[in-house]
């Protein structure tokens, strides 16, 4: 922490990169390399400054630098961010120079953790960080957001006051427990609190799922004969949602094969290039293939492009009591393709050849993901550290509500109680030593953050 | 130039994202979408700003911005910088949020574009900052800086100015012909300074030859029978070379197959898989592909690992009359492998599978290559843009000095200075009109650029 590091902020390859410096150091080490107009080291808080990197008599970059000092910096120490043309032979010097002048090179994650270290912001808010640079949709966006602006960590604050309410509750009964002449919260009162208290935990414990979904990507399978279009429709399901994201702004996505983005819901089609070569999973359905994608699938689109037999019907039927199932007729624009109705299973009627009516699609598969819709503030765990926490927060509350139950004594339950709140402090930080468990945290951060 | 520009600016995928926006409603562009503390049209030049990007109550980003005002920015223009996080997401939205606030995508390298056209660099700095951004080694970093800086445009103004000098001296000549008593510049000093202009435009020709050798590496060509240990020599050196880059930065580069670098030089093998997978080249020397090999190379590494038979020599010889020549003795690890001498030609002895003096072979590489040394100010023409105008340039003086030395009159010698000096300013930009050329110059940028 008394070390002053550098990294590159930026992916390299674009029309500017970003060098970040931070550590007590900074604004020294940048007075050996950059010349500008003005003593470096005066340059006031929240200012930019245009200027050379000098190697010596050599001239490394015109670049322009930004100043920020302690306590007002990402970092919460001085740092100063110097803006390079993204050429990665200039970058490499810069950051060569840098260490040359008594720069480290920076740990993946450092930033955010001098950031957590200083103070800054807290263990979940760092860990948003994180997510937020991985967010690709609206959904795991707002997720991460939500946690950065420290929603969570205020709804772990106001579990941790609960708690904190019915362990000195809990004492006072102790303490006092030989004045018979005392009122106390009775056992009933303690258990609603205690009571509460779990159904917190247990809806962000089961907000997880969801978490993960999104994070992820909810899982679908496309299943159905041979050749009623099952790639026909991916293909034209994942066009649609391509042409929407590249239109604007002329930037080359990546190529994330079979997924689809949904009002901002990402659908991930699963093992589908497995299904796509499969002759006819539906005569075969005893195939594992078939019945692992259908097992790891929310979301089953069972496509048809006739009425279906009574034998697939059965098999459909049996499907929809375990999975969400959309039965999807293809080639509507055949004329002897004959409309037809199944009992109580959405069904829904497309040509995918000609794109028709895949918008009815698209928001019934949205619709039957069952995902609440996000407001602003709400709070999903979408990380399996805090997940991992609540449950066990979680088992400790059950203890008390046990313990309340048969009337076991204050001090008896007081243990549970400490650990629970331990347990909550994890997440965002309060009970963490920084070399254990830190490390760990901060070495999924990208370089540079 | 009166809409306002926006796009990314760094490549999708770091920690940090920068958005570029420029033009004369930047500020309040800006002011719509951003939330800090303060009115942003009345945040001063060159400070950096916190606060979060808003789309009506939803929060995107947590933001820096940086405030530029015309004319004391890039562009020239009022502009500002927003550094998000590096989530393609957020950065889309965040444009997506600026298109629709007023904005318009940027156009590739319009911000350099419009940095010209505001006066803020010339033609030739302005494609220099395409060269910086893209360049890998030292001696393209060089040049391009060197550019950058306006030496090429100093010594083009130093060429104009002379050719003015010439042409006023012509029209005097014109002028005051009928003054006999009148002395004027004799021919043979009108003709000497003529050559004069001429040999420095040929010298910037002539360096055309070594920027592009520069640019995009110099070829070497690996020959040799089968098993002399060529593709052993070239994984030797690449790993020699990657070891080098890679250490400090713990970034990834982009694998370029088959090129190393040698101070500062690349030197890029020449269809080396095709070599390498000849089986026996020098045997059969008359097959067209290493003959092809050699002929684009300019230098050629022949690999021997025993003393060469004489009609291999003879081919040594052959080659070496029209080619850099540099005889590797491999295996030297070997001792049943003799050492020998070949006469006139460099020959140096390793062990590719050893890596015993790959640094020898190296400095030798490089001295073939006879590359002048650059210094910090040299001007190498780098372009094709510039040659072409350059070679036009020296056909006109060359028409000049034809002229002078049979005795044409003035008015027949001021047509080819004219155009000589209206070609010397294509290069800087002087003559261009800007729909028709300059369109075709900035579209070789990146966007953010």
């Amino acid at each position: 922490m008394n070390d002053t590091i550098c990294a590159l902020a930026t992916a390299p390859g674009g029309a500017l990169g970003i060098i970040r410096v931070s550590g007590s150091q900074s604004l020294e080490i940048l007075s050996r390399v950059f010349r500008g107009s003005g003593d470096v080291q005066t340059f006031p808080a929240n200012t930019i400054h245009y200027g050379h990197i000098k190697d010596g008599a050599e001239v490394i970059d015109e670049v322009m630098v930004s100043i920020f000092r302690a306590p007002h910096s990402y970092t919460g120490e001085d740092s100063v961010e110097i803006s390079c043309h993204g050429s990665r032979y200039i970058l490499n010097k810069v950051l060569e120079l840098l260490i040359a002048c008594g720069c480290r090179m920076a740990e993946p994650g450092e930033y955010t953790m001098r950031a957590y270290l200083n103070g800054k912001m807290d263990l979940s808010q760092a860990e948003a960080v994180a997510d937020l640079i991985a967010s690709t949709n609206k959904a795991t966006h707002q997720m991460a957001m939500s946690q950065l602006r420290g929603n969570f960590s205020s709804q772990l604050a106001q579990l941790r006051e609960q708690l904190l309410k019915l362990t000195s509750l809990l004492e006072l009964e102790l303490d006092f427990s030989d004045h018979e002449d005392l009122e106390f919260a009775d056992r009933s009162e303690l258990l609603e609190i205690t009571k509460k208290i779990d159904t917190q935990i247990t809806r962000l414990t089961h907000s997880f799922e969801t978490g993960q979904a999104l994070k992820q990507g909810i899982p679908v399978a496309i299943v159905g004969k041979t050749n009623v279009g099952k790639s026909t429709l991916l293909n034209a399901l994942l066009k649609d949602d391509r042409a929407i994201v590249s239109d604007v702004h002329g930037t080359t996505r990546d190529t994330i094969e079979d997924t689809i983005n949904i009002n901002g819901i990402t659908f991930r089609f699963i093992d589908t290039a497995g299904i796509r070569q499969t002759s006819d999973e539906v005569e075969q359905i005893g195939i594992s293939r078939t019945y692992a994608a259908i097992d790891k699938a929310r979301i089953v689109l069972w496509m048809v492009d006739e009425e279906p037999s009574q034998e697939e019907l059965n098999k459909i039927q049996l499907c929809s009591d375990n999975k969400k199932l959309i039965v999807v007729r293809n080639k509507i624009d055949q004329t002897e393709n004959k409309p037809f109705i199944i009992v109580k299973i959405p069904l829904i009627e497309i040509s995918a050849k000609h794109g028709l009516h895949l918008s009815d699609l698209e928001q019934a598969i949205y619709e039957a993901a069952d995902i609440p819709t996000l407001q602003e503030n709400d709070v999903i765990v979408t990380n399996a550290r805090h997940y991992d926490a609540l449950t066990r927060a979680h088992n400790h509350i059950q203890r008390v509500i046990d313990g309340l139950q048969i009337q076991l004594s204050g001090d008896l339950l007081s243990e549970d109680l400490r650990q629970a709140l331990d347990t909550l402090a994890e997440i965002t930080g309060g009970q963490i030593t920084p070399n254990e468990v830190l490390g760990n945290i901060f070495t999924h951060f990208c370089v540079g953050k």
